[in-house]
């Protein structure tokens, strides 16, 4: 496949990276300078403008940071082949769907997420294994066309990610939970530990460390996160106090019993049909039950999820 | 030096082999026949009753779980040398204190705290190098005699951790913040994310792991820590609630900055003369600058701080 990564930096460089050791033709761009020089530098074929880059594409991933992502969409609306299938690599759907409508992309823009990424940022830390066996959403609207989408799933699974069927309304409020208020936790336990003074901070050791290791993300990141996903991060945030207003040895019970249920063990499912009529809905299924696709093939989606 | 170590689960079966290996002759006990067991396995001389264990020690290690600790203080009280200094490892020092005054220890009892643990318990996880580089706490009180206090401050940098002197009260307060509201806001992490079903928990990644990780601590032990620093825990749980109130992207921004210079770097600091007659105030004042000891001799204390 001719692909086009659009942004290379932590998810864009890790993924043009292992496109390409797959043996598609990736073309790759980054408005910074910098970035497409290190890119460049490591054997990835850097275009020399943003049109030459999807200018023959069949696949566009727009990798590019959440608040640049809806002007990434417009630009590429009238630069890509009109066949080319576009996708992004935000961690907020509704957004970017608001976006592809405007840019009259409806039918040929499938929202995703890899569910992959690290605290730092940038095409330094980018690495080709980076995908292998995260969860990579992949967004079915009710006006989503199926043919890109089971192309999509295809790339992602061949390259070693559980591909997660989901609505862009249901993955936003799941990842709110899991993803978003992470930010919020590890910064307030930063906050509340730099209150105790230098006593607490010399102290603090593993639970303080892993606690606290996301509020290294740069903070620009996380606020346009926040922003784009401000109702359901606001509910998990205001679910969470509540929670710490509660029974704190019921809560520590609690806890413990999800951690240690997490992640769950893994069985294999009923094989989906791709040419049955219900095909969207059994998707949704998969996902909402917390399985995924893991091969895609012209006759069979295979299947898995908790046992 | 002879050393009992009392309690041979993660920290005391640590202690006892780190000792051992540095040359100390070590007797263990514990009151569960398999730890017994698993420790004599290991090479760890383990005694045959608790009075035996102690009869001839200079110093005994209380490394019982903080439900057990005031038991073991009056009992040990009763079977160790007169000389023998006590010390302990739990994780809160309030309590510990009021169970020492009781047992008519004044002077020989010297709380500790190593600030090193694991998600895990039981001997099984023990591991001698648990302590390189870890904080621990040695508690200086009023009534707290210096000669056995720096005596185990040597004991312990002699195996690679850093002594942090502390009173009690600002110990239990710092702790609150950086080691027992972790806890809390791993298993409220755990419990949002369950709350969002299936599709949540299979989205869950990287922060989610890590912000729960210490919720895979023993309930048991957790709510005792809980239980025996209760007002210092609230008051932290209290000022997270308030800062999960407040502007996200301030808090945000706020917690990067924090995270981003912590752990501070490390500079020497001017070394303390043991016989200083303003030494308690000297070592308690280094503890308060997030500094402490690293080596301790005869005549000279060397110091470590924040650079």
């Amino acid at each position: 496949m001719n692909l086009a990564v659009v942004g290379l930096g932590l998810i864009g460089g890790s993924l043009a990276l292992r496109l390409a050791d797959a043996g598609h033709r990736v073309r790759g761009w980054d408005t910074d300078r910098g970035t497409r020089t290190a890119a460049g530098s490591t054997g990835i074929d850097v275009a020399p403008d943003l049109g030459d880059a999807v200018a023959a594409a069949d696949v566009v991933v727009l990798a590019v940071p959440l608040a640049a992502l809806s002007g990434a969409i417009a630009d590429v609306a009238g630069l890509a082949p009109a066949d080319a299938v576009l996708t992004d690599a935000g961690s907020v759907k509704g957004p970017a769907y608001a976006a592809a409508r405007r840019a009259g992309l409806e039918g040929r823009f499938v929202g995703g997420h890899p569910m992959a990424g690290k605290e730092f940022a940038g095409f330094a830390a980018a690495e080709p294994t980076l995908f292998d066996g995260a969860a990579w959403v992949l967004v079915l609207e009710p006006d989503t066309v199926l043919a890109p989408w089971l192309r999509l799933a295809g790339l992602f699974t061949d390259i070693g990610a559980r591909v997660v069927p989901s609505t862009a309304a249901e993955h936003d409020a799941a990842v709110a939970r899991i993803s978003h208020l992470p930010h919020f936790l590890a910064a307030a336990l930063a906050a509340v530990g730099s209150s105790g003074g230098p006593l607490a901070l010399s102290l603090a050791a593993g639970s303080f460390r892993d606690g606290t290791r996301v509020a290294g993300t740069p903070p620009e990141l996380s606020v346009a996160m926040y922003r784009d996903n401000a109702a359901a991060v606001d509910a998990a945030v205001a679910e969470t106090r509540h929670l710490l207003t509660g029974d704190p040895a019921e809560l520590l019970r609690k806890g413990h019993a999800v951690r240690s249920a997490w992640p769950a063990s893994i069985a294999d499912r009923s094989p989906l049909n791709p040419s049955d009529p219900g095909l969207r809905e059994q998707l949704l299924a998969v996902g909402r039950e917390g399985g995924w696709l893991w091969r895609v093939a012209d006759d069979r989606l295979s299947v898995q999820g908790p046992a």
